[in-house]
């Protein structure tokens, strides 16, 4: 019986280092594959989508969609049984991408429609910066991140006076404009606003009275000049953050738990309170 | 009859707390329910202008809105009631803002067509900031705001030659290509110009003629170059300002005439002068 | 004689502080007047090109311009007697833009057409620069031109490098795309891979084809991505030369030869070689 | 025979000099004149896809180009005979688009339609940095490069994030506003978004329901404050190289096997070890 346990442990931690490991050969042609199966799935339900490629090769997808996601569901089920408790991988962010990635297939057996849901699995791509593991490469990731953390504040007051002038711009143009020129109410005005402002500007409805035209004259050189803010306030946190100097993160997953993203200066898991090896 | 005139003073200190507090629960909770208020009046003066949706429920909008204005009229007479020396708050930014929010409704008895400015409630929403009245936040908008007022000379002068260059791309455009490429005057040149200029290009105007399509080239590599120089003054702007470090700014409203906008290191309001208490 | 020429002298002087002078109210005032004159005089010229508006008051706008026309040739007159030297001034940017300033409306009594060059006077507003002659003004717009100037090889080389990958991209599409996509020939294919790098984007041209679409979609990311140089450029510069604090330069224009941009450290006219008062 | 042998040896030093020279006048000549043919050369491709200018002179372009394809193969055949190891140069970047500047010329005798691929010459207009050889130029270029491939990192994880987004945003277009309002795939969908999200917005599809307006604007927004990201990374690390001061660079090409792109502080050539004289 002892044998019986330890041999399945045994099992248990051959899978695990395929699966979760990213040092060993095994583990990364494991992860390679992987990556290769979620970008040819999130291609096929592209292709599915094109009438002329779908009408000539339907069977052909239906039948490749269904070998991928049987692949999916495989990996889910030995994923579960490769950890010691489970249940922190099963409702982590990857744990719940990872199985709303093969229901839609199942449900489309017995729902018509559902099987663009399986375009979620684009969602499994994130996996790439796993495999990307290198400690020069997430340092740079997590600079990007605390740079836009760090900013948040600035941001989202710059964001809520933005949304408060389109609501003005947009009434004023609804005003001036009117539905004779393609500006059928103020939901559709500030639309309109929106599309100027980030200087989008489809041209789907573009303003016809002189007066419009110099509101909206006014909303681009406005929209052209507060484009710096955003940018102002990320570039100088970068910045600020570059000079800290580069440090090396030690971000392996948690080989009890599975769970990703532990700090830096981690030694334990946050999520199961088992040791981190460095692997 | 003093205590009578005590009892008033007691009153008006409970509604003083309620409407200008931001630190009591009835003070927060006040705030929360008024923003939440100003939200769906903004929201339902969109909605009247979206044809299908007033049509069916044109009756039900009219007396939400009724209700609103009721609601933000009584809020007006106990935020005069509340204060000592109301004049200041009835002639402040906020004071004009809340009285013109409830005026259109009143005036649409009399005259069609005014219930769409009430949108100027929007401008309301800018109560957010005092809801949000954390040191961190407020002190973030204020260097933002520092780093904008730092960079007006180099803003204004980067805008004018801006706008004397469009005038001169716009003459000759309209030289150029004519009104029959949809150039009809100069104004509408200029107009186009600064709809290239800006990159947002709507595609309502654009040139038909080599030549034109040649300097539209030239005005639009122009436009994606010059878009660096307000970014680069704001951002070395609010790149120095980071650098001063973080400070805690003091912007409790008055208690007295219910002013805001106070300095960080203002003991006493700049308005009626009396002291400010730290709540 | 002597003291005729001495009175004669004495009127020089005299006209010379009113139209060269700033700090004098006279010369101020006459600095404010000129400057509404030519704005007048722009808006005149882009009015007379709107149908509507010059079918109804024809002959008041010729009356105007005429009147403007006079104005500013005595102004150019006066500007010539003022000064001992006037070769200089009339040899100098401002004297040739003042003197092509009048020139048009004089050529349209001979010539049909010429009257839309008379928009040449927008140049003249450039002359707000010296009327805001503020130490802290110029100091700033010399910063911008510095930051700009000091900048210039690099931004040659990120130019040359954009207008070379246009070439490309646009023969590519026309290969692609061909003439029933509107991409009729290679000039007309780079006019719109401009249009799409700097994210004008007019839609007057659109590719057509998934080949051309996702090609068209990496010009895209790369125009959003490279757009990042350029601002990357001119930010690092204003951040280095803010740091240079601010300097007070000297800019009043040569009482002898009229011409403006000397140096800030500058005791002499780099023109004439008279001293240079500081007014 | 060894008189005759020097005698060659002088003449390919000659050559040598004339070619691969930037500091001679006769050098910096021969440069300038094969600049002004290639750009000429460029400009005859684009104008014979112009249908009105070809039909007038087909035959006139047609001997222009057969001219300048003779001058490009001697001087193709020079450069090989000037060197003493010509394989190096062959088989380089340069010495390989010198060679396909010429080819589709003659392939085009054998091979209708190849006469288009001759625009590849524009990509020998890059010579011009070795014409504009001037330290502080090249350095610009150096810093320029150099910043850009230590932001690789932090680029590549913005646009892979941004590339994973469109997908997702897409495919919830596709389900909202479907094939009827011009969303028909997709992969059609993720173009829209990469037209949105760059701010191009050519207006060929835009959305029609109000859900697909809502989140159209959420992406303007988003498209809008992200491209800060890029712009941050890129301005912090050209400030950061700004710091470190101008060098100056030694870039000549070797003169034995004329490959260019030294390092600033060698003394030998990288690629066939022979030493690098400063000319």
């Amino acid at each position: 019986m002892t044998s019986n346990k330890s041999k399945w442990e045994s099992i248990q931690q051959k899978i695990n280092i395929v699966i979760y490991g990213t040092s060993t050969p095994a583990g990364r042609l494991f992860d390679l594959v992987l990556l290769g199966v979620i970008l040819l799935s999130v291609i096929l339900v592209m292709l599915e989508t094109v009438q002329g490629f779908d009408a000539k090769y339907h069977d052909e997808i239906i039948l490749l969609e269904w070998i991928i996601t049987f692949f999916f569901t495989i990996e889910y089920v030995f994923r579960i049984i490769a950890l010691k408790k489970p249940w922190k991988y099963i409702f982590s962010f990857y744990g719940i991408i990872d199985l709303i990635a093969v229901l839609p297939m199942y449900l489309s057996l017995f729902l018509t429609g559902t099987s663009v849901l399986t375009i979620i699995r684009a969602f499994r791509l994130i996996r790439l910066f796993k495999i990307l593991n290198h400690p020069q490469f997430t340092g740079q990731s997590i600079h990007l991140i605390d740079a836009l953390y760090a900013s948040r504040g600035r941001i989202f007051v710059f964001i809520y006076f933005v949304l408060i002038s389109t609501v003005f711009v947009g009434s004023l143009m609804y005003v001036i404009e009117g539905p004779e020129n393609g500006f059928t109410s103020i939901p559709t005005s500030i639309y309109w606003t929106i599309v100027t402002l980030t200087t989008v500007g489809y041209g789907d409805i573009s303003p016809g009275t002189p007066l419009g035209q110099f509101l909206a004259s006014f909303v681009m050189i406005l929209g052209y000049g507060i484009i710096a803010v955003p940018t102002g306030i990320i570039t100088s946190e970068i910045a600020l953050n570059s000079k800290k100097g580069d440090t090396k993160p030690k971000q392996h997953p948690c080989s009890n738990c599975g769970i990703e993203g532990h700090q830096n200066n981690a030694s334990f898991c946050f999520n199961c309170g088992s040791e981190l090896n460095d692997e």
